[in-house]
């Protein structure tokens, strides 16, 4: 299994502080050892870094720490590797051109005997994963050949999502740098931040930041994580089957596929 | 203008001397101060750092410097900008998935009034480059809807390139982690360098490696580049409408479109 990580905020926010104790579960508080990455957007641009080495002792990773990317959305990803084996192209988070945006995806959790109808988008590596993402957009193209609103798209992203988690298990993230979706199969929590910010303290690590000083009073960003990041904040579990749609911070849509 | 470098070898090679020379251009020792990227293959993996930044100035490029990576395919661009604003979606190389596999495109030059069709691929920035990429590939799909070799490509990729050429300036390199294809429109040269290794020195930057001491007697290193990046050795220019397609730092095949 894996760890998942998504931000959604109103103003470009540093994600340092959640990326450093997602890290540590790569190799040294968790087992996922098989890979990390992050994908920051930058207006429409997305800047990805991603290493098939343990996370904990990536100087990749290092270098992401001591760089405060400052990000509207940003999909993260360290990896246990069940399905496909450990290398860059199997490395999360994918990524893929749609409609003339950069989309990206991350997963968690693995799908038995999944193989969907080749399509316009194929797989480079051999994960799951992949495969699920490349199926996932072939069906959006499939449905509209022209750009649509996201919420069009939901009838088709969670219609997918179903079929796929009854496969096994499909915890994910996906973007196109403007909203960012997700999914629950088995595990997935989230908290939105706003004034007044309080102070945070990592699980993970002996860390602790005081929101209240990173912030102005408009500031709103929602963080989404397999498993909650910090100990002394209230994380809000979604339900097997539930889903939202996440624009600058706020949920535009949320339901539940069962 | 801008600045390319591609490199084709047979053993997974370390590119940070060439790369090196090349980040003075942007903004020492040349005006190219828009941005750069530079992709190194790892197997079918693709690993990307940009930065709309100076890359004479850029943390991520000292981290690229410092980090050696090595790998048989690399593509890397410093930008000065004419067509599209400074920002990480208009920073080459750009990457698509074609058939499976990451291309990956960088281009020098400025083409004049292009407008392709629209297509499958759509371009994310706002750069005649990676319109002309998204246009390449389009192409390709429209002739091959299942994956072909190279040298069954290249009738296309040279008329496509003859057909850009013919709007401004169009020096490119263009890979799919397997093979590398080059095109010079004004200016491009290469060197292929294989035992007896000598001593290089750059040309930019105060600095000698000796590849005798880096390298295997079997090793075959094909570098590209707009301009040489070492004055001590014999760089082969191409001419006008000249082209070559290289594996494993060796030429597959070359030919002139004039």
């Amino acid at each position: 299994m894996c760890e998942l990580l998504g931000m959604s905020a109103n103003v470009p926010t540093d994600i340092v502080f959640s990326f450093s104790g997602l890290m540590q579960r790569g190799g040294r508080t968790g087992p996922h050892r098989d890979g990390w990455g992050i994908g920051f957007y930058e207006g429409r641009g997305l800047r990805l870094f991603q290493d098939p080495a343990a996370s904990s002792e990536s100087e990749v990773a290092q270098l992401v720490q001591r760089y405060p990317i400052k990000s509207e959305v940003v999909i993260g990803h360290i990896r246990q590797a069940n399905v496909g084996r450990v290398r860059l192209a199997n490395t999360h988070p994918f990524v893929r051109e749609l409609w003339g945006r950069n989309w990206c995806f991350a997963h968690n959790g693995q799908l038995a005997g999944f193989s969907p109808p080749a399509g316009f988008y194929r797989p480079v590596g051999d994960t799951d994963s992949e495969a699920a993402f490349c199926d996932l957009l072939n069906r959006l193209r499939a449905a509209f050949p022209e750009p649509v609103e996201p919420e069009q798209c939901l009838p088709v992203l969670v219609e997918a999502c179903q079929g796929y988690r009854a496969l096994g298990v499909f915890n994910m993230l996906v973007s196109n740098g403007d909203w960012l979706f997700c999914y629950c199969s088995t595990k997935l929590v989230h908290i939105t931040r706003r004034a007044p910010f309080g102070p945070a303290r990592l699980k993970d690590l002996e860390m602790v930041v005081d929101f209240q000083a990173e912030t102005t009073p408009n500031d709103v960003v929602t963080v989404i994580a397999t498993e909650a990041l910090t100990d002394n904040e209230t994380w809000h579990p979604y339900l097997p089957g539930q889903w939202a749609l996440w624009r600058q911070g706020e949920c535009l849509a949320q339901g539940s596929s069962e």
